[in-house]
């Protein structure tokens, strides 16, 4: 039986400013990953967001980020493993609070944006964020981009892992996703998109860019909470993994 | 037998920027208010607090503040229960990481500066305060000015409380603090303050500007770090406290 | 001959967060109050909008806010006279530098929100701000609340001042709005708001809620740029105010 | 007849936190190189460095930095070259107010930290610095690392520039400084540092790791401003520049 876990980044407003469509989009996925104030979010979004997943009974998780709203935690910082380490704890308690406050509990640890991208490919980076979500609570969940140094730190120090896949973007030989500098990264088309994961989770196999298979663990599917696409999408993508027999759960009833 | 914790505010240095003599200061408290990210602190001073804390075997509590790092938190701002609400249960989240990363236990919550003063006489702050507490841990013991609605606050909702009082403050006879505008709002000579001290916390009395009595409840003592005295105020206050037969222990160990 | 001004807030967005329809609303408005990155807007914002408002000929101002992009400049903080005129001169030089190296010229200086009403009633606030202005440059335009201490303390220095009405808001008999917190503080139809304004504008009188009239000095109606009804109001106020024989031209076309 | 500046970061200070020994070192120093709020400073810091800066009769430089006050502004971001134009832009701007407001002038712009040394090396960032300076005011003096892609850019889009050497630091064959990383890259004994900006000044030569001579232009040392060591240092190397018939005026004097 083929089971997939499907996340959704989602607490991204701030003060006044409002992003996603955070209410409608709980509808379609199984986890939710919440941001914690560094490169979005607030503590009123928190509690917001935290009431309303414990409503839908997704999976929680923490979605720590850079310290750079400006850059809504998407550029690059040139920061230290000892600093990725601390900004990892802080986020991760700051959301377990409301989490218990309102009597849930965690499940996962997704880094946000560039502190994922970085992480992927650097051992140190890695290591401290796995280390960081190791000491908090070993319980939690780490998700990282299938094949990426965060998943392999997070197995080496013992925590259960979940690879992440995308739907909407193509893959490389080495199993990364093509770069966004490059034509061919995304696929428009969502049947194309759809199909991908249906593969991905059923035979563990995707076409790369070079057209030939690589093996992939898809864990976990990402999704989009904004743009005006991104409420069709979610519920084409729920409904037809379904109807291809796959089981759509969140990721701490199947490791 | 006359108890009292003595208490003071660490923790409170911003990347680059220094304040405080945490570790020299850490031998003569039994309770440490640990900055959280609003008003001081950062995730790296966080992290080396709570080590000091924990090798100095000293009650951890969480010093929320407002979001003010420029004003240092002493700004009233006019923010709605709600929001003191969210702030809190958000910074008391964000310390609790590092403390169970370490292996810990929080021990209180006493808020800074303007949120502290602000709460000590707003109904509808000190409640929301003591709710944020209560519902993250019901475990944790409240920290609020001696008499104020904090105080209050937390005994209706079920928390312990400690009732915080000032060595070198006077009081007027509501036994609020004579405040900083007023002439005579402080005690200058250290051996006054310490005497007033030993008074609160052997008679429960304490003499106010109009020359007489009141009652005052002293579980907790605050202490300042900062300052070229602070240090020796800080050895003398605890010498003379335990010379006098006053048990200096953190309050977790006498509620 | 009446003439009056119509400006509206904008450049509000904040890194990756939109807010407002600045593009479309400039059709409208006679003179733009540009947000400085403290309450709301960042350097990306300030240069997108100068160079928009630019190519629109509307008067460029000043949209100086308190340090609480969290709270969007709307919750009073407790800042002395010398940190508004801190806070003031730094948040008119950032914005007059994208003004310049555009090549244009800024017109006024307008406070927003919670700087805005706190200076309309405490002559410390006001005359720190004014006093911020003018030493900047003499020759800014100094927009307040008709009848509050900030006009007036713009007049006592020298500046020349532009008094603000609202179209949709009610008026008590010394001249203030009437508080938010109270029934009948809006003005729902656009046909009454309309009508307000012209009659401040001919007549120089706005009917309070006391029924009786009271002068008022109608130099520039503030307008709102965000929400769905902001496109069509705006549409119709212009239109309507033109129709009725007044001229709408920026504030430093008529001082 | 030789010709030197000292320069000196200032103005570094931040709401409670205090960094730095403007007010003596404003004694040795020429120019003055006042932070922004963006890796430090703030309106209250910077009111009063650009008061004692015209006391002293220093020139007054902008120092813009990254938007990262818990880093310094020392972590490298991965900004574009648009963001750093805009952000220049920005600064420059806050600082010319209240250079304004006391009726004084800015002479140069000195970015600071990682701006600085991205902006050395590579020529899309360095471009749009030089652009924001030119564009806000082209009388400005852009400092810059002797022989790097800043100096360069300042000189193509027709700015004066001034190239700045240092001290403590030890050079290699292509005039770069040698990284913090390598053993030897700092000058630790006071007198060879000052003979090497001696002979900088005087033949414009420095020898370099590689034991060769290598042509440097010295319009501008700079120094440092706090450490117990830096007042020191900073009498001694602006006293033996005069005693070796080196002129030591600010910047603006000479080009």
């Amino acid at each position: 039986m083929s089971v997939i876990d499907i996340n959704c980044d989602m607490g991204e407003s701030f003060g006044a400013y409002r992003l996603g469509t955070d209410e409608e989009i709980l509808k379609y996925v199984t986890s939710a990953n919440v941001a914690c104030g560094f490169h979005a979010g607030d503590p009123a979004t928190m509690f917001k967001t935290v009431k309303l997943a414990l409503e839908h009974n997704v999976g929680i998780g923490v979605h720590p980020g850079l310290p750079d709203l400006a850059g809504f935690g998407r550029r690059n910082i040139d920061i230290t493993p000892q600093e990725a380490y601390e900004m990892v704890v802080y986020q991760i308690g700051s959301l377990w609070a409301f989490v218990k406050a309102e009597g849930g509990n965690l499940q996962h640890v997704k880094p946000h944006g560039a502190l994922y991208n970085m992480a992927a490919v650097n051992k140190g980076l890695s290591n401290a964020i796995a280390e960081a979500v190791y000491k908090v609570n070993p319980e939690l969940i780490l998700f990282g981009l299938a094949n990426s140094e965060l998943v392999k730190a997070g197995e080496k120090i013992g925590l259960r892992t979940a690879s992440e896949v995308f739907a909407d973007r193509t893959y490389q030989q080495d199993c990364t996703l093509t770069s966004r500098k490059l034509p061919n990264c995304m696929i428009e088309n969502d049947d194309d998109a759809v199909a991908q994961v249906i593969r991905m989770a059923k035979e563990g196999k995707v076409l790369t860019q070079q057209d030939v298979d690589v093996d992939i663990q898809a864990d976990t599917v990402c999704i989009h909470g904004d743009g005006t696409h991104a409420l069709s999408f979610a519920e084409k993508i729920r409904k037809t993994l379904e109807e291809s027999g796959i089981t759509v759960r969140k990721i701490s009833e199947s490791l």
